[in-house]
């Protein structure tokens, strides 16, 4: 079943998941170097998991499946990892390091608008929607990251239905925590002209 | 299993869900008139369902299982549904009619921030984060609302895990819209606060 067509048209169907096998770089991240599958990082990633409030109900064998299907990446400090404006479809936690969110505002200059480090996650609005990138993400230092695609994904939600409710979940708390996070900044703009 | 206890401490637990049979009255909508199980109301549910791009990938046999754990309501013209500032762990699928959406700005003064007609969503920040409700919503018209609680959804991911992806994945893509909307809004603001 593909279950992202179940619920919007339009978006790429899902691809066969190789399991434990390492898989072609993602082409938007050509420019990293690829560490390979999550499942050689396993240990390493179960720490940062374990440490994350979203992550509190994934087991041990919950983080070796996920593992299964993620691939990992090293950028160097100054590296892009997301392009404002590009396409991509994947999201990205960052293991170790740190990357700056970079927005180009209104009069086209760029501004730092947060920093995410360890556990951080990047890019979860273009997994669900397949719309650009909001912002750029570039490291600040040496960083390592897992990288989850929408393959990865739907692989997931065929396979092990119920981890997938997890991630789902983790996920859509993540979307609702920033929509209520924009939504306040936003109180001061609020009028008519929201109608 | 707690599928929201596995992603965020804090939140509630849910309760054993009664299929088939009519529930009592959510405490925050004893003001509407309750009509029952919403199992009452396949039919229409699921010619407003089937209308909606959300629900594309949705079966009869998935409208008639998310039938089961939701209840319907008849809200009268100029009720309130959902009241800012107020607790509540439900969201609202407007059936018929239609509500304001209304929210307080920074001056104290309420102002109407949108229309939700057939088919909307009202509510789904408080279901995922049992936050405070971000907005009022109050009826303009006769209208008639489907009601999903945490625990019926809690009920649905772990009797029916695949559904529940399903579900998850709607909310998902609802919430991810919003938030790409209220961020685009938010450009011309975006500054060196943000950081």
């Amino acid at each position: 079943m593909d279950y992202w067509h179940a619920c919007a048209s339009g978006l790429r169907l899902g691809q066969p998941v190789l399991l434990n096998m390492t898989q072609a770089p993602i082409p938007a991240l050509s420019h990293l170097q690829h560490l390979g599958g999550a499942f050689t990082y396993l240990e390493e990633i179960h720490q940062v998991l374990n440490a994350l409030t979203l992550f509190e109900g994934f087991s041990a064998s919950d983080h070796a499946t996920l593992c299964e299907y993620m691939e990992c990446y090293a950028a160097p400090s100054r590296t892009p990892i997301v392009t404002e404006g590009t396409e991509g479809d994947f999201v990205v936690i960052i293991l170790t390091g740190g990357v700056n969110v970079i927005k180009t505002d209104a009069h086209a200059a760029p501004k730092v608008v947060a920093h995410v480090g360890p556990g951080g996650f990047l890019g979860e609005m273009s997994l669900v929607d397949g719309q650009q990138r909001f912002a750029s993400c570039i490291a600040t230092q040496p960083t390592d990251l897992a990288v989850l695609t929408r393959d990865d994904l739907t692989g997931i939600l065929d396979d092990h239905p119920q981890l997938g409710n997890k991630i789902l979940l983790l996920l859509l708390q993540l979307v609702t925590k920033r929509l209520r996070d924009s939504t306040t900044r936003m109180l001061p703009t609020i009028g008519a002209q929201w109608v």
